[in-house]
């Protein structure tokens, strides 16, 4: 077997938190990530808007408690004047509070990673977009699909040519949580997934639509220009859309196809990406991440192996153990980690980061959040074809 | 292990066959299909409009000479009258000779066995259907995957209430033998089948879409209202789409997708039904066809198995050897062939066919054509929304 | 897609049959394989040894009543002496039957298709051998997992070296039809299978384990030289093995693992195949019989089709249809049965029959028989290395 | 979606390492593993026996210099001595070292986390048992394949008797990476794994066979007591083991199979274990180890999912993240350090340790010895039975 991967350089980085307090899912795992490689260390937080909750999920983490603060512009204003304050933040709140606290970070010179979608709204998105460019920050948007090995060897395997010119990419990403009124129920991750105050317009194409759509781009290396979108509300008194049926089409011609949905039945996290091109096509399935099937047109397909004979540097390099080992869902999160802190390591020593370190960005955020915004408009019109907004970046 | 189905009842009946002479790939499976059971035995036919290959593809099937026609219309004329004559047909030929062959045999009271897509377009389907109608006539159409034991269970499961409301149906068939231009080489399949003239205005959707859209019906016990369908010629030169991207909108609100595809490497024949309701979902593959994954909302997914405990007797009644041991492609054909004996020995008897027996009929024929009509509509004015013609029957 | 394999070359065999009668499982199983090819015509049987069963049963499959026989002595005596006379005969009763059966038709000059085991003990199976050998006959034994166009992939792939020296064989065999007391209930199948004075020494390991003894040789190409066999009766009161674990030495120095079980819940009939050579392996399962992973060492594995590129002559020569549209268990034994077929014509031309045409002979069924022998010999001695008895042709 | 599980209370505790320096597969496992759930930190190791690469690893990890300890004695002795000494030492070299290390971190009073084998030899583990069990010792052996939370649940299923009296267990545990002969390259793990003198007695019965052994004896809750043997070194010149067969015998009466192979093309890491009794069966393949086929005997088989409906609490109180976000190889490794650090935070706080808390201890280390030496043993007498020695625990 080869080695693992070589872990921590000397010292972890130190990290705070907004939200991700008792109860949260994704703070856990956020800060999961953050460990596994050793690149960082949990020093603040602000975890909670309950105060005390917030000191109670701080004390319970281990953090001074001189560093747990009652919010994230406390943090952002203290941290920055520390002397070993915190190097990067990890915004892991409910999706109407991403904003506001990436820019109250940004000010302060902290790199940011931010969980998905970037913001609420589009006009948010741009704000956000828009100032970072200014301040030249660093922003990492925790589409963390892209982290998995066999999703780079996909992406490193389109970009070589090997299937040819892209005709089709399918994408889903099926879930049955919500099947019944679990938002009914009290239940946390339901209460403000599907509250458009808090998560925004969409429901499902937000929560995990953005996600697929996210995958298809970094693998296909292909732009969404645009979306025709039938959103649905299945579960009676829904605020949010629960199913989504959308087609693409991308820059260049391929045509795409793009479920999500959390009312169906039997589907647990059943992201699954098919790429087509006119020499091969790939197939990857998140639930089984450590294969990837491989099929060049007139030959048997081959079952890639993370780890495994065959596979590129790109996959290689952000692989810890050897074949027939899985690494999962919380290693692909630890691998967008440790590509941030090698950018922040890069930065601080004045380097230009190394061009293989590869993690999603603002754009990436801004993307998404294109693709929402696009998606909802369509659907109101009945789906018609929509395009999507072009980056405040590119156009300022 | 259980027992294995009984077999034929006494006689064999008598089958004549149009189309289906040497290099033919479905003549073969509709004689294979009708052989396993014993029911029909092959006595006549116009096994190709070319002279000599229809004797030699008579010979070599070791039909009587006598038998071996020039063409359909002679040979309805002459077993209509023989008092031996056959007793159902096979119509294999490219699609534009089927409605023009099962009119000749409708009119001489033979029952009808006529592959799939009915007819070359909208108009000549509807006149079959009136046509048939008027005379009374029994007709399937070979939308075989109808015929598999796994995906009766799963229209059984469906009709029984067992999956809820239904609110998702995902239906999709990639294949990939025309990821190259094969019909530029002169393969016989590949030739009509792109070609317009022959094979209808629909190519991937005309071939294989229509499967796909019966099975969605077959299965949902659901009709689909209305489409919104992109569809592609990935091929350059190719003269009808090889690509499609549909959205399918259900009376009664439910809601799907539809891709068919036969440049997708990697694909052989990968027809697969997904079917979501409130309290359950089922998956079914046709390449393992013997297997049926069903998911009741909260509880662990089930493996249910031809021939396997839990099984309704949709399923059973159609299932001929253990479970385990694979029934497959031709065992589905069959079952169809058996079922038309079935309703034609009733109809001899002058009884009322039962109501287990199951096969595709002229409505099925007549709902394919509708939905061809419609995609091919639908794309052509860019993906909008299309409403499927209407049943000639009802309407008149 | 290719053309489906070509049919019946002008009339069909005539085809008797011993055993099958009303509930018999494999006896069904036998025409329906007979039939699919068009290569046979049933005409006449001795189908039970209950005489208004065996009339019912004849009358059910449309047997011309005179050629419905009260036993198979009648049965070969008559059929011999007719101009029109049956040219061969499927042997399908229980096991203590097959070699007086076999014998009698043999001795008529009629070619024999036999179930297996070939016999009730070695003693009996080596009467068999010899009188065969003397009259130069023509014996199937339906070793039918042989008949599948993967299996014979995997063979030829062997034979051309491509896994090197092979060194481990694994091959299992579980179900769980009798794991309760079954044959306690009078049902059929389990009462004669455990039953020693019809079914052999063996219960689960002549059922079953002998199958997978064939498999193993057939695609290895190897003899078993030595077994150490450890067979229990899990199931109290039962008389026979139900479940078996052997090891396996081979000739040339391979070495390999034999499971088969009956009272394996969750297996239906889990037959699995794993060869392993110095350069690469391969895995094949009954279950999902239309692929086979091959595994070059140092490279990714490729799941070959049948019907896929990449195939041998002698897979693809035994393919009715194209990838993707399963073939299944009946079609693997239909495979049998038109080898057989091609023998018989062949013999009666006064040709010698092509070198790729391949079905189990008597040698497979000796050695079947011999390993049984082997097993039961060495489970009586704790599992002690026993040599399997040689070939009593070579012998003579 | 459920939360993912709780994380590190307040401190981690303090560990050290004996081996895993630069170039180290399983090092680095450890270390990852012991990150994850932040219930330890390292701050002191004897990386290496090669005094330079030992400070480089050290200082690569980021190590105190004075904490890099040239051996293990000098750093047990130093460590007992200080006031915030190591709390834990992992002890990750090659087999031969692992008694030597375990007995000085022993008499210091620091817990053992050990990997496997635990030994050399039978003798060597014996004198570590006795001298553990004189100490009172904490000692983990790392069979990491117990931390999966599905082995949790498939072992809850057998405890809570849900498959009624186990008849047969079939484990397997098949590689390919050593069917060349690697460690001629010079490769390290290769090298030191094929050592008699550094590997111990057993190669691959050592390396993966005693994993495999390990978990038949954790989930079905018996012991083994017979082995049969049947090792092969198939690559010549290699001194140790690279397959095994061998039969197994269980106290109660179940029997079972064990196959270990290193050179088995095709293979990753390919353990999976099946457990059958009379009321139903098990299956669990480590590449895949988020899902648990249960099949109920007459009924469907079902799908279990980590995280998913209908678990035990043994599975769920070590699950982190919800179903359908695989957790892999580390995270199940990772759970016995959390459930390591959970005794060790109980004895300091002087409480008994809960009795759910589970990890394999200095039993399942000298049962994993034991079955060395009896397969070693049986192998030598051409695969007769040997009975496993009994504990020295029980026997003082």
């Amino acid at each position: 077997m080869v080695s693992a991967r070589a872990d921590a350089a000397t010292r972890p980085l130190r990290l705070g938190m907004v939200g991700g307090g008792e109860g949260a899912f994704i703070g856990a795992v956020h800060r999961m990530a953050a460990r596994l490689d050793g690149q960082f260390e949990l020093v603040a937080g602000a975890l909670s808007s309950t105060p005390e909750k917030a000191l109670r999920s701080a004390a319970a983490l281990g953090l001074d408690p001189a560093r747990s603060y009652p919010d994230f512009m406390a943090m952002a204003r203290r941290e920055a004047r520390l002397k070993e304050g915190i190097e990067a933040v990890a915004i892991v709140t409910p999706n109407h509070q991403h904003v506001p606290a990436a820019l109250a970070f940004l000010k302060a010179g902290i790199a940011v990673i931010c969980d998905k979608p970037l913001a609420n709204s589009l006009a948010e998105a741009r704000r956000l977009v828009r100032a970072a460019d200014a301040a030249g920050s660093l922003v990492c948007v925790t589409y963390n699909y892209s982290g998995y090995p066999m999703v780079r060897q996909a992406r490193a395997m389109v970009a070589d040519g090997l299937l040819g010119d892209l005709r089709v990419v399918q994408v889903e990403y099926p879930q049955d949580w919500l099947t019944e009124p679990l938002e009914a129920t009290g239940q946390k991750q339901a209460d403000w997934r599907t509250d458009p105050a808090r998560a925004g317009a969409g429901g499902c194409i937000g929560d995990i639509g953005t996600h697929a759509f996210q995958l298809a781009e970094f693998v296909s290396g292909l732009s969404v220009q645009q979306v025709a979108a039938d959103l649905s509300s299945c579960v009676a008194g829904r605020r949010v859309d629960d199913n989504a049926h959308i087609l693409l089409r991308f820059a260049g011609g391929a045509r795409g196809m793009l479920w999500a949905s959390q009312v169906a039945p039997g589907n647990e996290n059943g992201l699954k990406l098919r790429v087509y091109g006119s020499k091969g096509g790939l197939e990857w399935r998140q639930e089984h991440p450590n294969q990837l099937l491989w099929s060049p047109f007139g030959q048997p397909p081959q079952v890639l192996a993370r780890g495994g004979p065959g596979l590129s540097p790109a996959a290689t390099r952000v692989t810890r153990i050897p074949s027939g080992h899985p690494e999962g869902y919380l290693e692909a999160f630890a691998t967008l980690y440790s590509e941030v802190a090698r950018a922040i390591r890069a930065r601080a020593a004045g380097e230009v980061c190394p061009p293989e370190v590869l993690f999603p960005t603002l754009h990436d955020g801004w993307r998404g959040m294109a693709f929402i915004d696009a998606a909802v408009r369509s659907a109101a019109a009945n789906a018609r074809w929509v395009t999507l907004a072009s980056s405040p970046s590119a156009a300022s």
